[in-house]
C-alpha cells in the first residue's frame, strides 16, 4: 500500500467522520456551541506555553529553510497573538446563532404554512497557508454556523496548528460535542489538498481557501466542489468631477494607505478629467508624501515629477503594497468601463456630491461591494457588522462580499399542513 | 479549420454576446422586460402555423428514428401547447421583478448605510432535452430575472426550438432589448454541450439542466461552473404512529398517484410499526386499488397478496411511474435513518398529529423541502407562490428547492457614506 492510497483512505475517513459530526452539530443548541467556543478560548490561554513551544519548532524549520521575513512573521505566535486568538473565539461565541433563524414565513391560500429556515451547509474544508491563527478563526466560525470543518494549514505551520487544534478539540470535548467537528489533516503531504479539491467522495460541501493568489488560483481551477474565495482585490476609487476635494483626498489616502496588504486596499485611483485641476495634484501629493509610490498616466506624471510611468500591466495589478496606479478618465462612464475591464469585482468606490452619478455607479458597477463617499477599506465582515469573517467572496453565487457565520449557512423549506393534498 | 474549432469559436462568440447583453439586461427597467415578454407571447400566438410546421419536421425525423412514444409526446406541439407557452410568458411578465429589490438595509455606528440589493447573476446556460416548451419557459424566466440565456435544446427538437427562439428574439427587438439576451446554440453538435460545461471562457455563470437523470448526471459530473439541479427525487412519506389514518391514506395516495412522473412524487412510503395495524392495510389497498404497483417488505406482502417483494434496490429507486416501495419502520428515528440513507435530499413528508415528532422530523431531515401533514406533490415553485420555476435544486448552495426568478438573482452591497475613512 503506497502513500497515495494511505492518504486517500485517511482523507476519506476524515470526510466520513466530519459528515457524521455535522449531523450532531446541525442540531446542537446554541449554548452548547458557545460553551465549546469559550472552553476553546480558555484552553488556548492555559496552553500558551505548549503552543509557543510547538510554534518554535515550526519557526526553526522555517529559518533553516530561509523562508522570507513576511512569511516568518505570519507564522510567528506570541502571547499577544494567542490572546487575540482566544478573544476571537469569545467574540464568535457572542455572535447570534444563525442556525434555525426563520428567514421568511408565509401562508398559501390552501393553508400551507411555508418557512424558510437557516440550516448549516454541512462540512467545510479550509485550505490555508502557514498562518496558525486561521486554525482557531476558521474552526470557530464553522462551529458557530453548525458546520464540521476539515482544516488543512500550510505545511510550515504544521506543529503550531496541531497544538491549536488540540485546544479546539478539547473545547469540543468539554461541551460534549464530537471532536471530529473540527479536524486537521494529520500530515503535510501535498496530495491531501488534491483529495480535498475532489470533494472527499461527497463528504465535503464547500471549500474556503485562505491565502495568496497562487493558492486561491489552484483551488478555483481544480475544485470540484463550490468555493468561496476571491482571487484578488483590484479595488478602485473614482473621484468624480462633483467630488468634494478634501473628502476625495482623505478617502484616497485611507483607501490606499491605511493598510496596504489587505484585499480591500485600493490599487487604482481614477480621477475625472473635468476636475483634474482641483483633484489631481492634491491627491498625488498626499499619496507621495505618505510614502506611496504613484504610477500614473501622462497627466499624473506632469503633476509631480516623483510619479513613475504606469504600464498597461499596472491597471490590472494588485500591489498589496504602498504603490498605486492613477489616471484621468472622462467621467463616470469611462471610469466604469475601466473598472469593468481591469477590476476584480471586489470593492469599488465613487467620490461625488452628485446623487444621480453616485446612484449610477452603485447600480452599474458589477462588484460585490460598491461604495459612495467611503473608503474601500470598509470591505470587511467586522465593518459590515457581521462579526468575524472567514474571507471575502467575489463569486456571485450564495456568498458575495464578506463571508461571516450567516453566509456559512444555507436554508431549507419547512411546510406545515393539515392534511393538504394537491388537486 | 475543423468542426471542433469552428464550434469553439462560435460558442465563445455566443458567450461574449451574452455577457454583453447581460449588462444591458441588468439595467433594463421592469416595464421594458415585461413589454418584451408580452410581445413574445403575442408573436408565438401569431406564429402558430410556422412553429407547428417546424415541429412537424422534428416529429417526422423522430418517427423515422423510431423514438419512443413518451419522447415523441414531449416533442409534440399543438395549438393548446402553444397557447400554454404564450400564457406562461404572460404569467412571468406578471411576476414581481426581483432585480433592484432591497433585501435588507442597516446603518453602522459610523453612519455608513449598507444595503443588500438583488442583482441578476449574469449569463445562464440551459441544457435541456427535446421539450420545445422549455425554450420559452427558460428564456422568459432568465429575461425577467435580468439574465442573458444561452439555450441548448435536444437535437431532436432543433427546428421547433428555432421557431420559438425566433419569436422570443422578435419580442426582444420590439421592446428594444438586445436579441442576444436569449440565444440558441445554432447547431445540434454534441461538443457544444461540452463547451458550455467548461463555462465558455468565463462568460457563463450558471448552468441549469432540464431533463432526465442521465443528462443531469453528465452536467453535474462535468460542469466547471455552478449548476442548479436535482439528479432525482426519491421522496418519502412517513406515516407516524400518531398519524390520523384517514389523512395518512389520502396524502399517500396523492403523493404517489396525482402525477407519477414529476420529481415531487413519492417513491417510498414508510409506516410506523407501532400503528401498522391501523395504517398498513388501508394504505396498501388504497394504492393498489388506484392502479399502483406496491413493492413491500414482509409485512406489506402479508397485508395484501398483490404486493410484490421489494429488493434492496427498490429503496433507492425513483420510479417516476405508478410503482411505490413500502415498508414498516420503528418510529420516526428509524424513518429518518432510512431517508438519510436512501433519499435524495429533495422532499420528504411526515404524517402525524404529534407536534413534537413533527418538529423533530422537520428539523432533522436534511432535505430541501420537509413537510408535515401535506403531500410531497407540493414541491413546486407555483405551489410555493414563486410563480413559474426553472426547476428544483437539491444542491445546498444559493438555490435550494424550487428555483424561480428570485433564485435566479444574486445580490451586491451598496454602501452609502459621507466621506468615512476606516480608522
Amino acid at each position: 500500500m503506497n502513500q497515495m492510497t494511505t492518504n486517500r483512505e485517511m482523507m476519506l475517513t476524515l470526510g466520513r467522520a466530519a459528515r457524521h459530526a455535522a449531523k450532531a452539530l446541525a442540531l446542537a443548541p446554541t449554548q452548547q456551541k458557545n460553551d465549546a467556543l469559550m472552553a476553546m478560548a480558555a484552553k488556548i490561554r492555559r496552553s500558551a506555553a505548549d503552543i509557543l513551544s510547538e510554534n518554535l519548532r515550526d519557526l526553526e524549520t522555517a529559518r533553516a529553510k530561509e523562508l522570507k521575513g513576511s512569511f516568518v512573521d505570519r507564522l510567528t505566535l506570541n502571547e499577544a497573538r494567542l490572546e487575540a486568538m482566544a478573544k476571537g473565539l469569545e467574540e464568535i461565541a457572542a455572535l447570534p446563532d444563525p442556525v434555525g433563524q426563520v428567514m421568511s414565513r408565509w401562508t398559501r391560500p390552501n393553508g400551507l404554512e411555508i418557512s424558510r429556515v437557516r440550516v448549516p451547509i454541512g462540512v467545510i474544508g479550509i485550505i490555508y497557508e502557514s498562518r496558525p491563527n486561521v486554525t482557531a478563526d476558521a474552526g470557530g466560525l464553522c462551529l458557530k454556523s453548525g458546520n464540521a470543518a476539515i482544516l488543512r494549514g500550510g505545511s510550515d505551520s504544521f506543529h503550531s496548528s496541531g497544538a491549536i487544534i488540540a485546544c479546539l478539540q478539547r473545547g469540543l470535548d468539554i461541551a460534549g460535542l464530537p471532536r471530529t467537528a473540527i479536524q486537521m489533516v494529520p500530515n503535510a503531504d501535498r496530495d491531501c489538498v488534491g483529495l480535498m479539491l475532489e470533494g472527499l467522495s461527497g463528504t465535503l460541501d464547500l471549500i474556503v481557501p485562505r491565502g495568496g493568489k497562487s493558492l486561491v488560483a489552484r483551488v478555483q481551477a481544480d475544485a470540484r466542489v463550490p468555493v468561496f474565495s476571491h482571487l484578488e482585490g483590484i479595488c478602485h476609487v473614482y473621484v468624480d468631477r462633483a467630488a468634494d476635494p478634501e473628502m476625495a483626498r482623505a478617502v484616497c489616502l485611507n483607501a490606499k494607505m491605511r493598510r496596504t496588504g489587505i484585499c480591500g486596499s485600493a490599487e487604482t485611483i481614477l480621477i475625472d478629467r473635468a476636475a483634474a485641476e482641483t483633484n489631481l495634484k492634491p491627491i498625488i501629493t498626499t499619496l507621495l508624501d505618505a510614502g506611496c509610490e504613484v504610477r500614473g498616466d501622462d497627466a499624473a506624471q506632469a503633476a509631480d515629477a516623483r510619479v513613475k510611468p504606469a504600464t498597461e500591466e499596472d491597471w490590472s495589478t494588485e500591489y498589496l503594497d504602498a504603490i498605486v496606479s492613477l489616471k484621468l478618465v472622462d467621467g463616470v462612464g469611462d471610469a466604469m468601463a475601466h473598472i469593468a475591464r481591469h477590476g476584480s469585482q471586489h470593492t469599488d468606490s465613487i467620490i461625488t456630491e452628485d446623487a444621480a452619478t453616485a446612484e449610477r455607479f452603485l447600480n452599474e458597477v458589477d462588484s460585490a461591494i460598491v461604495l459612495h463617499n467611503a473608503s474601500t477599506q470598509f470591505a470587511d465582515g467586522g465593518e459590515f457588522g457581521f462579526g468575524a469573517e472567514i474571507g471575502i467572496a467575489t463569486g456571485k453565487l450564495h456568498a458575495r462580499g464578506p463571508v461571516g457565520v450567516e453566509q456559512l449557512t444555507t436554508f431549507k423549506y419547512q411546510v406545515r399542513g393539515k392534511g393538504q393534498t394537491r388537486p
